[in-house]
């Protein structure tokens, strides 16, 4: 119910973004057309978890309170703007790595009619961002808090993209610059800010309070975007293609993913040897190189440790949050992503 | 001494963006390394035209008061925000062009150590505008005009662009779509927004006034931009290089210029199918052909005819300016650029 009426929203958000003069542009049957298409290639076509979690927190925020249709379809909107930046993202990250498919089709920039111009296709989504926050979000008191959190959000994943770029650039020459300390800091600008803590962080400012006040609630859920980015990896090479709906490729990639940061904190000289050699080759034998070691190191128990671990702490932590809202919102997040096989 | 002080306020935002705890990044020395790096090839090392025009429109509207170093400053502070939003088109743009070099350079990426982590590099500076902006002038009353300003202008460019890229797109498959209206349209949003009004409006709001009192400044400034461009695309192909410190390639590029366009309009059944068979091919015997076409139509002097016409309608329209500040705002622009050989 929730879903369908996310999806909806988006619907009347893209139709207000072609058609509305308060966007300030004047539309050439071509430009329209185009927009359109670029719009429902990369903005709709994922699973909507970032999206859908401003609406479900908002409505924990609003628990007990009946939620009109008017608040409803804000929360919706700032949802979407979630999954925009997020295509803006992925259209850009797609073109830098080189990647051939996303979310099951070819990449936008691997369209024929496209190249190249994704590339301001990416900068475009963006932009709808702030247009469509201007648009529904102007006349509100929280205005200014909501634009300083996105541009803030947006500068921090830019950034993380950047760290990203950098540490597997000097990986490529040598795999133990691969730690867990820029692993962790990799994670948190470039997945943790976005994913995490900014759909939570819009359903408190649409519920009317001040960022400031919560401070602690982002530690917990950057804690919990690097838990999920873990998993992400381990899944990458140890779950079910079938499920996951994907065949990995980090170890080809040269990813600095928690697995090879795990191997080079626990490999002895021989294995340390074998994953220098095969690391980051798409030949299938090295690929099965690497993962033996991984084997070899026990790292899907590693991983098992840490999820309890991390599971712990996060448990203990939501618990001792004074407000039961927060603390729903918390929980419903690590009920989604505990032990998840995809 | 105006560029002087223009330029010194560049390595004041630099170094406060790179050790700033205001900008809600902790560094890694290589990130902070890289960003630097990336800032001083890209930002500073154009013609400063569009950083220094929000400097002199400023210091003519305070004309009569004395300006103190902080609100000079802050003039500079957005001029740099002009030159930075302009960095991260470059940037983005050349990838998309295939370009080589740029401001006599090799293009940002087409560095061997950065490549398509350009990509990034354009997305942040364009981050970078945004907490500029907001760590100077978050407290002044007109902030939040200023942020609008700089989204819609944002969204402009970006539009422009893709108008750009979807009529050089038809173009290549049929010239004659290449149309006076489509060029000026393209012109309009992709340069002279940024260009021309941007600059002014961001001195007039820095002065304390309303931009919606005037809308008809906006309209002289777009059409100098179109006058600029137009400039641009006659010296691409009938400057000297020289002069203007680069051999044009617009002919080869299938640009949609005012040249071709002109060209479509004027030429008769033979020369016509000389265009077809030889623009956008980059055999210089095909560049010498388009361009002997050019000089049979007289597109030298049809070039000067339109420029003395523009020149004429602009000055009338400055002269009918009620507000001597902005008269002079506008005159200095027009005397800037007014038959410029490069």
């Amino acid at each position: 119910m929730t879903r369908e009426r996310f999806v909806r929203a988006y619907e009347r958000l893209k139709s207000e973004l072609l058609n509305d003069r308060a966007f300030n542009f004047d539309f050439t049957p071509e430009t329209r057309q185009w927009v359109a298409k670029m719009m429902d290639y990369n903005v709709p076509g994922g699973k909507l978890n970032r999206g859908l979690s401003v609406v479900d927190s908002y409505m924990l925020l609003r628990q007990g309170t009946e939620v009109d249709d008017e608040d409803f379809y804000l929360a919706c909107v700032l949802g979407w703007c979630v999954e925009w930046l997020q295509a803006s993202a992925l259209v850009l990250d797609d073109i830098t790595d080189n990647a051939y498919t996303r979310r099951d089709n070819l990449c936008w920039y691997k369209l024929p009619t496209v190249g190249l111009s994704a590339i301001n296709d990416g900068v475009l989504l963006k932009c709808h961002v702030q247009a469509i926050i201007k648009r529904y979000f102007k006349e509100k008191f929280y205005f200014l808090d909501l634009m300083e959190l996105w541009n803030e959000i947006g500068l921090q994943t830019a950034m993380g993209q950047m760290l990203d770029l950098i540490t597997t650039h000097t990986g490529a020459k040598d795999l133990a610059r691969y730690r867990i300390q820029g692993y962790r800091r990799i994670v948190k600008y470039k997945t943790s800010y976005y994913s995490f803590y900014l759909p939570v962080a819009c359903a408190l400012l649409l519920n009317g309070v001040r960022l400031s006040d919560y401070v602690e609630l982002k530690n917990v859920l950057i804690e919990m975007g690097v838990y999920f980015q873990i998993q992400d990896d381990y899944l990458d090479c140890f779950g079910d293609p079938e499920v996951i709906g994907k065949v990995g490729t980090d170890i080809e990639d040269y990813k600095c993913s928690w697995l090879i940061v795990q191997a080079m904190e626990l490999a002895n000289e021989s294995e340390m040897k074998i994953l220098y050699e095969n690391y980051g080759k798409s030949d299938p034998k090295c690929v099965a190189e690497v993962k033996n070691v991984y084997r070899e190191l026990d790292l899907q128990d590693i991983f098992l440790e840490y999820e309890s671990r991390v599971y712990k702490h996060l448990v203990s932590t939501i618990d001792a949050e004074q407000d039961r809202a927060i603390r729903d919102i918390l929980k419903s997040f690590l009920k989604k992503i505990y032990r998840r096989k995809k």
